[in-house]
Order: structure tokens, then C-alpha cells, then sequence
């Protein structure tokens, strides 16, 4: 796509395939600071502020977004929530309390889908938060299409604006990566599990080492002993490495030398606690 | 159930139907009065704090808390990660960067997912969170059964530790709600849609008004636009009341009386801008 021959004034070409986080009249610079570091976390970078009460840029709000400067550096301020919305197609209010207004009601989930949906056929759309204490008036809720709260418990309910920020984009990115798994930043270190040819021979290893100190008695509990152990190395999902070290454990159990072995300078060793 | 007729010293087996938090040598009282609030906006109560570089309890944590109270008073204060998950029977250990460890790691859905089925079946689990700098130990991540992380911006990964509480809470909480409509504080005030009977005779008073300022010119293309302005109606899924508005609406921008209509006095009335 030639995004980058296209004129871009604001830079802000990139930004237009995902939701503006709005904030009408955040009274505190650290709590800007706060939703600026929420959002960049899951990946949103366009912030407005409408009117915020001690003034833009502050200080406290650069300390707190701890380095979300793609967002900080990019703010920016309107004098009227209809100004700060002006150019988006769809808008989310966020709200606590239930409003007498009559618009649909919908959770993090659901609007992030529906923001999805909005955004990949082109539009611009963007969810709007209130201040500190008091949220939203109802005139600015009528500004918007329709309203988005939070699952919270309800003799609970007491999350910050920067808290909620970062609950909205947790799903805005939660629903963009198709699969939970393949969106973490590192994979399971677990490794393969084993082939199962190597974990039989742990069975084998270990239930010969167990009959040789008589551990199966009475004889008749063995074939039930067998299958509890082995039931357990399975649901512990061995890779082939923790098999081995597993088969190094047992051997060096039993402090038995290994079976003799032929060392590269022709030497025998029966070197005790490892197993070949 | 009769929970309360079972001796429950601690007054927590409330609590064991949810996973707890533990909180590894937090180094500043108000993240864990943070982490705290975040807690019980989501419903989880139970937190362990292992050896708070600042003590316990904390006057700050209290005041970052914003009266979650239930969480902060029944923290519970280790000397080590062994003994504050020692009741438990499955743990998470939280980390934001790839570890050597061979275990597998999940996301907070999948977390989530796994930490309910564990507890339905009776067993007490919780999620470790490290300190605000260095995180958790690869010692203390040994202790844990699996990894969580979350799915951050590679590009920008910096949560604090109660915004990683947070989102934890955030789905263990989703995930306990089957729908997530019906786990809102509150319910779409949007009304049910009018009876289709009354959108019809809105569509008939706002054609007519229409036609009688010969809105519809050339008159060939009335069809095709009574079909868009019902298409738009339509979309803004009127209820009954805002269908009797929008009649309203309409006659008063006819400018013309209603229809006469008798009052309960027996008097006539002719009143503008109202639509009976």
C-alpha cells in the first residue's frame, strides 16, 4: 500500500485504523499521563483532550505516561468535546451510572468489536471519558452514538479514568490478534513433548528400578502402582530434554553406575549418575 | 450450602471460590493500594503481600486503595513466595519477558479460563506479581506451575503492577460472567422498538408534510426518497416515546395547529406543535 506517497500532514494516517481515546477534562496531568501509558501498552496512540484543567503540555502527565511519548508528544487539545470528535463517524461514551438517556449500553468486549468493524470499513471512531469525579454530563453523552461500561462489581465500582483507558485498549487489541496465544510477546518455553518411544523407556527405566528394590508389594497392586506412576509422567507433558534428565534422576536414585560405555580415548567408564 | 454454620477462623472461605494475589516485595505502598482497587472493582478479595519493602500496613496503600477496604484489611503479609502460596494448589507466575524456564505460557483469557476450572473443582490457586522493576525471580518463577503474560505492544511493553492486576482482574471477572451484557452495572436504556404500527404512522404524517410543501420534486423520484428517509427511521430503532417526539417534531415544523381536540372541559383546543 503506498501510505507512504500519500500527503500526511499530521502523520496521522497510521493512526486512523484504530479507535481516538478522548478525555473531557482530565483534572490531573498525572492521571493523562496514566491513560497515555495505558493506551500505548496495547498499541493506541491517538489522544485528545478537551479543555484539560491544568493545561497541556504538563509536566506530571509526561513523568506518568513513562515513556509513552509516541503518545504524549502526539495530543491533542480542543476547547469543546464536539470539536475533539469532530472528524470520527462513531463514538462510544464511557460511563459508571446509568443515564436517562436512551442508548444502547455495551462492555469493553462488545465494543471493541464494533469498533473493529467500524474502523476496517474505513470509518473513524473513538471512545470518550469523562472527569475524575463526576464522568460525563449528560449533554456530552448526547454527543455520542452510544454508551460503553465497565463489568465491574457493583458494590464495587471504582476505577479511574486511566484504569478504564486501559481496559478499553486491552480489548481493542485483545479482539485485533485473532488468536490470545499467538498475540503474547514470547511462547511457552515448555518445548515439544517427547517422542513416546523415549517416554516408555522412562517407564521401563523406572519401573525396573522400582522392582529391584521391591517397591511393588504386594505383587498384585503392581500392575495398579504402574499405571498411577505412569499416569503422572504423562499429564506432566515431558519434553525429550526432561525426559532425559528425568532418566539421569532415576539412574542416579538408584546409585548405580550406567551400563559401561566406551569414552572417545578408548577408555571403559561406568560413571555413576548418568544415564545413557 | 451451609457455609456459615463451618468454622472459618479466618473469615475468608468466602474466598476460596477466587484466585488470590500475590504480590512479591512491592516496593511502594500505593501500587499495592492500586492494585488493591483493582482487585474489588473485579471482585477478588484476597491478597498476599510477600515482605513489602515498605511494611505493612501502609498509610499510602490505604489512601491508593480509594476504599476498597475488604481487600486492604484482609491482606495477608509473607516472609516468603513458599509460604504465601502454600495453601494453594496451582499458581501463575506474571512476567512481561521470556524466561529459560521450560513452562507453558498462557495469556489472562486462557489464565482465566484455567484458574475457574480449577477452582470449581475445589482447588486454591492464585497469580504472583513481581516487583515494579525487576519483576519476579527466575527462583520464584520456579515455584509457579505455569507463566502468564500479557499480550502488550513489543513495541511499548511498561504495566505497572496493579495495571497487570487489573487486567488479571478484569477477565477473571469477564470470564465468571457468561454474557457480558448481563454482567453490566446496568442495563441499553434504550426502550423497546415501537409497535411498527406507530413508525408507520410517523412515516405517513412525515410523507404527508412533505408532499405538502411539495418536498418531492419531480415527483418520479418520491419513491426511491420515502424509501431512504423510512430506511434512516428505521436504523435509529425509535421507541414508542421517541416515535410520539419525532411526531411532535414534525408538527411543529409544519407550523400548523393539530388537530382540534376536546378538552376534558369540554373546550376545543387547537394548540400548536403538539401531535395527538
Amino acid at each position: 500500500m503506498p501510505r507512504k506517497l500519500m500527503p500526511d500532514p499530521e502523520g496521522l494516517a497510521h493512526e486512523t485504523r484504530q479507535p481516538a481515546i478522548i478525555l473531557c477534562e482530565p483534572q490531573l496531568g498525572e492521571n493523562v499521563g496514566a491513560a497515555a501509558r495505558a493506551m500505548a501498552n496495547f498499541g493506541l496512540h491517538d489522544l485528545r483532550l478537551v479543555n484539560p484543567l491544568q493545561g497541556w503540555p504538563h509536566p506530571k502527565a509526561r513523568a506518568a505516561a513513562s515513556g509513552a511519548l509516541r503518545v504524549i508528544d502526539n495530543v491533542r487539545v480542543f476547547d469543546s468535546l464536539a470539536a475533539a470528535i469532530g472528524d470520527l463517524a462513531f463514538t462510544y461514551a464511557t460511563t459508571a451510572r446509568q443515564r436517562e438517556v436512551p442508548k444502547p449500553v455495551v462492555g469493553p468486549r462488545a465494543a471493541a468489536g464494533r469498533l473493529r468493524s467500524l474502523l476496517t470499513a474505513g470509518s473513524r471512531a473513538g471512545v470518550i471519558f469523562g472527569r475524575e469525579r463526576i464522568g460525563l454530563t449528560n449533554d456530552e453523552v448526547s454527543l455520542a452514538d452510544e454508551i460503553l461500561t465497565l463489568p465491574v462489581d457493583p458494590q464495587f465500582a471504582s476505577l479511574n479514568v486511566a484504569q478504564a483507558v486501559l481496559i478499553v485498549a486491552y480489548e481493542w487489541r485483545i479482539g485485533e490478534l485473532a488468536d490470545e496465544a499467538a498475540s503474547l510477546p514470547f511462547a511457552s518455553g515448555a518445548g515439544e513433548p517427547a517422542p513416546r518411544e523415549e517416554l516408555v523407556r522412562l517407564f521401563e527405566q523406572l519401573e525396573g528400578a522400582l522392582d529391584a528394590v521391591n517397591f511393588f508389594r504386594p505383587l498384585e497392586k503392581r500392575p495398579h502402582l504402574v499405571q498411577s506412576i505412569r499416569a503422572m509422567l504423562h499429564k506432566a507433558g515431558l519434553s525429550e530434554q526432561e525426559v532425559r534428565t528425568l532418566r539421569g534422576v532415576v539412574a542416579a536414585l538408584e546409585r548405580r553406575p550406567t551400563r559401561p560405555r566406551r569414552l572417545p580415548d578408548g577408555s571403559i567408564t561406568t560413571e555413576r549418575g548418568k544415564f545413557e
